[in-house]
C-alpha cells in the first residue's frame, strides 16, 4: 500500500474546526488550542495477537477499540477529551481498504466523545498490525480523579457488569465511560477513580497500591455480566477477565449511599466492597462470610 | 520479560518538577501544567526494520532516534518541547536489560531539551520492536512556522550538510535542531519550514505543495555531506538519502542575505534554491544552467 495517498485520502476526510484545530494533518506537528494549562495525556497501543485478533475481528474494529481505550483512560479521571493522534504499523499486504477501516474505526471511537483526530503517521513493515493511539484532555469542572486518593472506609464501587467481556464482542464494542465520569465527579466527591482493563483484582489493586491502601471485596455483591454467567466461574470471570472498561472508584459511604439511592447514570453502580487499611490486604469475602486474600488474576500477570 | 516490574522500574528512574509534572507515569493519564493555549502535538514510530535494524543499532540507539525523530518535528515547527509519552511493543525474548536500554535511549535524547518523559505504555507481543513517541511542544515567541507559507521568491535555505546519514550513524547520532530553529524564528522572518527526513527532494515537495508553489534548486549549492562525498553520485544522496534531521526553510531574499552574513548558528546555514510559481515545477538546474525536472527520490517513494 501507497502511503502518501492513504494520508491525502486521510486529510480529505478531515474536517475540523479551524479554531479549535487551526493546522491538523499534514504539517510537521498539528496545533490544537485552546487547551488551557493544565494538559492530561495517555498513550496505549492495540497490538495484533495480544489486544486483538486482527484474521477475526476486522481492521474497524481495531481502530475502533484502540481509540475506545484511550478514551476510556480519560473517563478514569474524569476528564474531557480535547484532540487524539495515532500510528499505524501495517503489516505487509495491508489493503488500502483495510487501512481505510482502521482510519475510520479510530474517528467512529472519537466522534461521539468531540475528540478530533488531528495527526499521526503511517508505515508499513514486516511485523503485524500495531495501533498507537494518544488521546489529550483538559480537566473537567473538578480536578482530575487519581488512583491515589482512596480513603480508609470508602466505599468501593463500579459501573456496569464485570466478567466475559472478551468471550463476546463487547471488548470490541464498549462505550468508553467519559460522559458517566463526568458526572460522577460533577456530583459527587469521587476520592479515586481507574478503569477495568486488567481485570478487578488487578486494577483494585493498583488503585489501592496507588492509595497505599487495601479493600475488602464482598463476593456476592459482584455484579456479574450476562456474557459470564454460563461460565463454570462466573467470579472468577468477574475479577480477572478484563476487558470491561466501566469505571472502579471510591468515595465516603454516604456520598456511596445517596448515589447508589439515586442511580444518576445510564448505567447502574453497585457498591462492591471497602477500603482498609494497607496492612488487611486486598481481601475477597465469600457468601457464607470465609474471608480469602484477593490475588490478581488479569492477564497481565500471566506473563 | 515481566511488565510490571519493568514499569515500576521506569517510575523509580523519574523524576519530575512538582509543579510542571504533578502526575507522571503510573496513573490513567500523566498530567503536565502548564502548558498554553496552544498545544502543538507529533506522533511517530520507529519500526525494527524500517527505521532501524535492532540487531545492529541495538536498543539504546533505537530509544534515542524515536525521540530525536519527534523532536526534530518540534524543531520544524520552530516549538519548544513541553513533554513526551511512548509505547513500547517488545519482540518475544527482548531481554529487560533491552528494554531499560529503549528506555535510557528515549530519556538521554529528550532530556537535553528538559522535554520530560512523562508516561507510557508497554506490551510484549510476537512482532519485532516498535516504538511510538509522541511530543507535546507549545509556540515559542513567534507563531509555530507552518509548511504553508513559502512566497515566490523566497530564499530556500537549510542548516547542515546532507547525504549519507544511513550510510553511518548519523541517522542516530543526530541533534533535533530545535534550539536552531528558535533561534531562527526569533531573528529572522521565517515564512515555511520543515525537517529533512525523507530526503530534500521529497520534503522541498511537501513544502512546496503545502505552499501552493513550486521550487528550484542549484545543484551547486547543495552542501554534500562528508558521508556522501565518496559515493557515486553525491548530489543524488544528498537528494534523495534522507535521515538527515536538518532543518529546510524558506525567507525573503533579503532577510536570507542578513542570516547568510551573520551565519548566527552553531551549524551553517546554505542557500540552496529559490520558491517559484507552482506552474514551474520542482527544477533542478546543474552546474552548466542545464535545467531539469527534480523528482521525489526519498524513500517514501520506493514502497
Amino acid at each position: 500500500m501507497k502511503e502518501i495517498p492513504f494520508l491525502c485520502w486521510i486529510r480529505s476526510q478531515s474536517v475540523f474546526d479551524p479554531f479549535a484545530v487551526p493546522v491538523g494533518p499534514g504539517d510537521d506537528m498539528a496545533l490544537v488550542r485552546p487547551v488551557t494549562d493544565d494538559l492530561l495525556v495517555t498513550t496505549d497501543q492495540l497490538l495484533d495477537g495480544v489486544h486483538i485478533v486482527l484474521a477475526d475481528h476486522g481492521p474497524q474494529a481495531a481502530g475502533r477499540k484502540a481509540m475506545a481505550r484511550g478514551l476510556s483512560d480519560v473517563a478514569a479521571m474524569a476528564a474531557e477529551p480535547v484532540a487524539a493522534v495515532a500510528t499505524l504499523a501495517l503489516p505487509p499486504g495491508f489493503a488500502r481498504a483495510d487501512a481505510e477501516a482502521v482510519y475510520l474505526g479510530l474517528r467512529a471511537a472519537a466522534e461521539p466523545f468531540d475528540c478530533p483526530l488531528v495527526g499521526g503517521d503511517v508505515g508499513s513493515w514486516g511485523g503485524p498490525l500495531a495501533i498507537t493511539v494518544t488521546v489529550f484532555a483538559r480537566p473537567g469542572l473538578r480536578e482530575p480523579i487519581l488512583r491515589s486518593g482512596a480513603k480508609v472506609g470508602d466505599a468501593v464501587c463500579v459501573t456496569g457488569a464485570l466478567g466475559g467481556a472478551w468471550r463476546t464482542t463487547r471488548h470490541l464494542t464498549f462505550t468508553p465511560r467519559v460522559a458517566e465520569a463526568l458526572a460522577l465527579a460533577d456530583a459527587f466527591d469521587v476520592h479515586a477513580m481507574i478503569d477495568l482493563s486488567d481485570g478487578l483484582s488487578v486494577d483494585l489493586a493498583h488503585l489501592a497500591e496507588a492509595s497505599g491502601l487495601a479493600a475488602e471485596l464482598l463476593a456476592d455483591a459482584l455484579p456479574i455480566h450476562a456474557d459470564a454467567k454460563g461460565l463454570e466461574d462466573p467470579l472468577a470471570a468477574a475479577l480477572g477477565d478484563g476487558e470491561d472498561y466501566e469505571l472502579l472508584f471510591t468515595l465516603s459511604p454516604d456520598q456511596a449511599d445517596r448515589l447508589l439511592a439515586i442511580q444518576p447514570l445510564v448505567v447502574p453502580v453497585t457498591r462492591i466492597g471497602t477500603i482498609v487499611e494497607a496492612a488487611a490486604g486486598l481481601t475477597l469475602i465469600g457468601a457464607d462470610g470465609r474471608r480469602q486474600p484477593l490475588e490478581p488474576t488479569g492477564w497481565e500477570h500471566q506473563t
